[in-house]
């Protein structure tokens, strides 16, 4: 059946179904009134929203609904990782074209709860349009119980510079699709998992909060850019070290000379960089299983250096994903 | 200059700029970290999202960009209203064609922070994004400091239905837009505002919720189709007397026969729908200068019948606004 068969009412009555029979004692009202409501408290309040446009941040075609719908999602929470937060709620606003087939919904739905669950994220409200593309906006809001939160202007020059996870793979991934590239399953399998599935790092935000860590963003347009972002806000500079740089292992076995830039440049990995004094990312580094590695230094300057072994500058061009202009 | 020669990160340090400058004591991060970050209290907490989508929600060529950023913020605090709440913090999501013009942009937010100051809202974040049409899609937070809301879930058969305002004037101005009908420089002006400019219920919002009023929804679908949300929500039924619909003059005057039916079904109005029983209602007409007019009654049955002077029933076909399907 098409959504213009079932009609707005009539897909919003589903997706509501699929996303009741939550538990959270504070919500009031979730989907159906005019608004969302729940009973507020004093921690910090947290929100953000990104969007999901067809042809632009996913390819016609390739992706799989359910993996959009974690997606979409995913990229959020990671917002509210990269603050030391806990999510909370979202908001979802779906733009469809008629001829969209209401099972593709649904999975991208199913996808959506999958990770929403996981995390108890409830899907409190949202709007459903008609649209000649499919356009996903999500909003989600959490808190800090803690009441501190990690920004991105708190950098000091002498910090080290450290990033969670292994970096790649994302990029590998879309590069994988898009030039329909071949590798072994379990390689093919992480490059896909990365780009479509990546895992937000809200246990670990929240960590690093407990630690005493002060600056944190998700990489999400790339390593480079985003502690670009850290040292614009921030008004320091920064070095990173190329020899340092997790690197997934199975992007260096896949990609060779190719591997490091999709690491600094190719972005969506979804991991947090941040910076602390060395004894701060010990701590961290005891508190987590999760592998956290120190690729660099704040500076006293402005921008983002990267150099490679002998100290010598790599010129990585425009590095980094933004909207409207080319890389 | 197009936004692909700004590009994204030179767009939100504009737009950021635009909205800043904000006095608000529970702000901590606005526009320009990973999330916006409040103080949060005890209150009950309020979260609506609505998007407007190019040839769809306003066809393109049509609409001036400030009328459409005050239309997409006013469509959400109207949202809010509906709850009988105070709208605080919104973020804004954009999705714009590269070669759009960056002063059309920037009207567009002079527009939207034009409403937004008139009732203390503040732009605290979203993302921009390239897409081959203009998306806009607002999330509004606001709280309700009386920890009570108008819900659509609490009509009781016996109560009356109450709107504010005058109604119609929306979808005229919609004809008068579509069709290029010629009205008289006040008529035109009305129209105009009504479809372009709409003044969500705020103030009214609260004083139904002080003055003890439990259910109310405001009208974007269409008279029929909002008043229908609120019976199903509270499992009743309800009856429109047409001949008590509060028509807005200049409709009348310039539409003739069809006025009724843009009263009744052309939605975008953002007047309050409301039940309540005679005292309250009473009470609500004396405690404001809007005006407030009952229509009709809530029943035990289910669904809306619409009756003229006769009583006898009014069909209306499909009434109100449903995306996807044909009215």
């Amino acid at each position: 059946m098409k959504v213009s068969e079932l009609g707005e009412f009539g897909l919003i009555d589903l997706l509501a179904k699929m996303a009741g029979g939550v538990q959270d004692k504070q919500l009031l009202i979730g989907i159906g009134d005019d608004a969302a409501a729940w009973k507020g408290d004093a921690s910090i309040q947290l929100a953000t929203v990104d969007s999901f446009i067809q042809g632009v941040h996913f390819p016609t075609g390739i992706a799989p609904w359910p993996e959009l719908g974690w997606k979409a999602l995913a990229v959020n929470l990671s917002d509210i990782a990269a603050m030391g937060g806990i999510p909370r709620y979202a908001l979802v606003s779906l733009a469809l074209p008629p001829q969209t087939e209401v099972n593709d919904v649904t999975a991208l739905y199913t996808g959506m709860l999958e990770l929403a669950k996981k995390h108890n994220v409830t899907i409190v409200g949202g709007d459903i349009s008609n649209a000649p593309l499919v356009v996903i906006s999500i909003t989600v809001l959490g808190n800090s119980p803690k009441n501190q939160i990690l920004t991105r202007s708190s950098a000091k020059p002498g910090e080290l510079v450290a990033v969670t996870g292994h970096l790649g793979a994302a990029a590998a991934g879309l590069e994988m699709l898009n030039k329909k590239l071949k590798f072994d399953p379990p390689a093919t399998t992480r490059f896909r998992q990365a780009f479509f599935k990546p895992t937000p790092r809200i246990t670990e935000g929240q960590l690093l909060l407990e630690q005493g860590v002060k600056t944190a963003i998700d990489i999400s347009d790339g390593l480079v850019a985003d502690l670009n972002q850290i040292c614009k806000a921030s008004r320091v500079g920064a070095r990173i070290d190329t020899d340092r740089v997790p690197v997934e292992p199975k992007v260096l076995a896949g990609f060779g000379d190719k591997a490091l830039e999709l690491a600094l440049t190719g972005g969506e990995d979804y991991e947090l960089l941040f910076t602390a004094g060395a004894e701060i990312i010990d701590k961290v580094k005891k508190a987590t299983s999760c592998p956290v590695t120190v690729i660099g230094e704040i500076t006293a300057g402005a921008g983002v250096t990267v150099v490679d072994r002998q100290g010598n500058p790599v010129d990585l061009g425009k590095a980094g994903w933004e909207h409207f202009t080319r890389r």
